[in-house]
């Protein structure tokens, strides 16, 4: 059975990583996983919030978004509405968890980095390829800050790991890599995995959205997100031209 | 090296499930693990929100909440802060989409359940706490409607599996069952495993909270969170009296 | 005309505080008027609010809430609508200046107590059983900071009155103590009363629900009102092992 | 001792009651009670809300609020804060309350009334000020409704009484009748009063600010809240031209 | 074609400015456009917000907002709303800048002021007549602290110029001044002009509300504009007694 | 004197309008003012808000919005704030009223469009760059109508008018068109202009930013601001193949 755009059950679709899309932020990069489009920036603040003072530990966090119309039909915006939806907090707070994964906060010193990934279209795996991204922007801002001599420690002490994350499921009984929006909508599991550069993990998630899953399932759907993910760490190193 | 509270590494702490805690609810379970202590309880209401009327299906929902001083320090109100937090919103998610995979809400017929989990006293384990708990009340709850007639299908059909939920994480490199607070702060990894009472996965959530885990961690920690599951969904029959 | 639970119109419910319901606060209390429960726990902090910094005063201050289904039907939680309701902004007002009337703010120092009043399951009286609950939880925190020597005065010095309260009202013209929630949905006149263990008034709120009232209905009110008041000091003294 | 006004222990300030103060409302009147001054606004809609259609019953509430620098310092707009006070919210309910007193809601038929309290300028007693100015605005609104022929009932049996309200207090032992800021702050008790036009009572609500007090005291207060309700009621039947 | 009200094109309204209109603020200003009545106060503080500390500048500030039933028809408090909406956001801003092109900050020193300008009655150009009032109420609070001694540079250097503001539009293809309710709600243009006493553009804000404008429509409305200031000015200065 | 960029007094940035930048929405426009970026969205409903239903009239409303490092330096996301700050309401105000002035209502029948112009580039000029791309975007939704055969009127009917807008300001006493953010910050008088195609001035908005303006200065911005709308308007119409 094929997938609708025609992929291989274990292939990505084009991953495009561009980096300094945008001309304020420290890291800025523009991550495509096929038609989904995510804005990635870093922004630097020297020094830290109040309560980590003096701890000479640095801070890194995230916040992930999508515009009111990245998807099929218009969404409200969470600042008219008045509140970020659970959807968004659950994302954010998965992204920030996975960059600090990869980061040496004694190394970063007191510096704070910011980490906004703006969904600018979206046609699923939108948390993963913010993840994917937002490394990249991440390295470049570290970058950065070692330019300024305003890091404690090396940069490559600093960013120890990278991370890059995909999202895996399964339909009609087919154990599927990288999801795009008509297949999630149809998955029976869906799994998003965090990987680092040497296939370790970050994060794993699966949720059975229309069912259960057996240990073997969740067997083959590691073993397809840790493959994807090895694929992406190695984007991730072109793009940084190493 | 030996457990703060000198359990077995596959121990679970001493389980109860108080049913008909409140008199108010049409289910409504105190559930314990050790010293966390969470009130369920299930609210049915005839009909459903106006998106799903004519759908046949009924609505099954969940939120989750702690008491201010359910823990160590005393938090603020979110009531009072004006927002729910984050880490509430990815909770009281996790508790409805578990909760859901237990139940045919086409059998269920137009009711909506909304399952309140209110920790009353925190100790680590609060949402596996809560997600085992709520499963009783919720019974209680279909048994009730089924009382009235007011299902769509038979009460078995519409509550076709358990669920049950348990922690696991590592700590000092060992795999262990259903951390308490002490153990939860200082795990390497940390999983919560969602299952059927057939061994099915519901959910799986695991993230390295300082670091990063391997294949065989992995492996290891889902063996305990399946036979931890097993025993949790041994003392929900019990309580359910069959 | 016989009350629904056969008391005599000048007869309290069954009360019981017990002490140490919940591990973690200072004070912890968990009060029963019949079938009303509420849990009271009383947080200590050191210092006080920045505006109260230097002035050598303690700070005591209360929060009242309900769980969503400690009701008849389910409430949604003031967590989710973004707002705290008038009705429990009122309450937690009546609260935390009934207990500050018992205590000797210079006496307790530059030490904050903020007392919850939760309640798990609501049968009228709701207020009035957390002001006596709250009453126990807070002579224990005070107690306690007393252990820790933190205390700028005896702690006879600070706690130097109790202070209990009770609802009464007029249902078909007759006057009773200690209203159920079936009484006091039909009562004419709603009067709750916060005194001393001496009998001094520390607040009287009366509300002609459905009408108005003479003063001699007033003054029935307030005998009655007294009374139980009294008899609750001496379910205190007890609880409180004096 | 003498009052800081001159004035004697049962003497009110000085009352003015000026209707149709503004154009627009259905009703409207600028009620000042010494330097405080509050503008009341009746403003009339056909129908009720959604929850009361069908019942025939017509529906009176009321909303409180004092601009920004009607006080000695200024206050943050709770607009601006964005949620409304303690304080605000349980005034406003008292208002409602008073005024429903008065009111036959079946006489009125499904008609809503919404009495806006602004206070524009506080030297204490705001909240009796309201309820008094808001009765008479009230009242006209009323009989605008009858110039329209959309009352159920005959004007008279619509509004069946008349509410006032005053505050009372103890200053230095001495019980005084209607308080000005300084004295309010200094009250050891401190009691508002809202009666019929008949001397009933409708709310009583009396608070230890810095102390109890005894029941002979409460029934000094009484005595004289009856009697400045009596001479604000003759105000308001003046101010109506009867 | 004759006005609504008679008056000429090119004709204010009888504008009145009263001054001390509340007792407590530090400059208060009733200001009146024809039926148009706009609270204006000032409200002084000593010091400026923190991140202006040091800089030895002062502060000027503007909050506009309505009663809820200063219009036509009630509207919903923003209080209760629980946000300030658009246009009260636009028109606050529109006041405070207006307001600042008037004063010297650094002759005024580390103060801060607050303009609150409350719409009692709208009748049509409540956000002109705000400017003009609160241009009276801020001068009387600079007088204010000069009687204290606490501006940093003379009153007539802090105060280096007056502004006033009109509305303007074109109704039935004629340009007119000062449009009443009336007359703004059909107008074609529609245009607000601040100016300074010597007939100097602070702020220009034309819209075509249905419809757009010619370069010679904006011309001769801008000349009525100038002329309706100039007007304005000598009434600020008539009644601030010069 | 020469302008940063060295641009003329009267010379455009490069401007660019990039049709159908993303795929979900009826129109969709990346519109550039040299580093300016604005992703403008249009965003169709069938159908109208239920106050408008029956009316035979379609409704425009738009939404401004920027990223948080859109800019120098990272502004707070307004949804975490929990509000929708001034400037933005301001400015999405603005957007709306603009493109509603190019629609005729009646001819677009009872249809919704919503414009979403989310800066993800801010330098200067970030809201008449959404205004001219957002004119092409609904151009786009309303070809997209009609191809549905959805327009109760022409298509040219529907969109009778064009508008662009362009800021302009005095720099050092020199009155230059489309000002970057260096130009803008340091600008005596900053003016929005709002322009048809045919050069009739839609909305205009001046404001003397760190002084007053003079009537000639005026003049001189508004001549030099229709031109520059007459070019905007230009590449609008290439940008549609017209």
């Amino acid at each position: 059975m094929a997938r609708p755009d025609g992929r291989q059950p274990d292939q990505l679709r084009p991953v495009t990583l561009t980096r300094s899309w945008s001309t304020h932020p420290e890291g800025s990069v523009l991550v495509e996983f096929g038609n989904t489009r995510v804005l990635c920036t870093a922004s630097v603040t020297e020094g830290v919030p109040r309560w980590r003072k003096g701890s000479g530990l640095g801070w890194v966090t995230a916040e992930y978004a999508m515009l009111p119309r990245a998807t099929h039909t218009r969404s409200d915006r969470e600042s008219v509405k008045g509140r970020v939806g659970g959807r968004t907090h659950e994302i954010s707070r998965l992204v920030g968890r996975s960059l600090r994964a990869c980061v040496d906060l004694k190394a970063l010193g007191e510096n704070s980095i910011v980490l906004d990934c703006d969904v600018l279209q979206a046609d699923g795996g939108t948390r993963t390829a913010a993840i994917t991204g937002a490394y990249v922007a991440l390295h470049d801002a570290v970058t950065w800050l070692s330019g300024r001599k305003a890091l404690a420690g090396k940069p490559e002490k600093v960013m120890h790991r990278s991370v890059a994350a995909v999202s895996v499921g399964v339909i009609d009984g087919e154990p599927r890599l990288d999801l795009a929006y008509d297949e999630d909508v149809t998955a029976e599991v869906d799994m998003n995995v965090v990987c680092t550069g040497t296939g370790d993990f970050v994060e794993v998630q699966g949720t059975g959205e229309s069912g259960v899953f057996a240990r073997s399932q969740l067997d083959a759907l590691l073993d397809l997100a840790v493959a994807g993910c090895t694929q992406l760490a190695e984007a991730q190193r072109e793009a940084l031209g190493r």
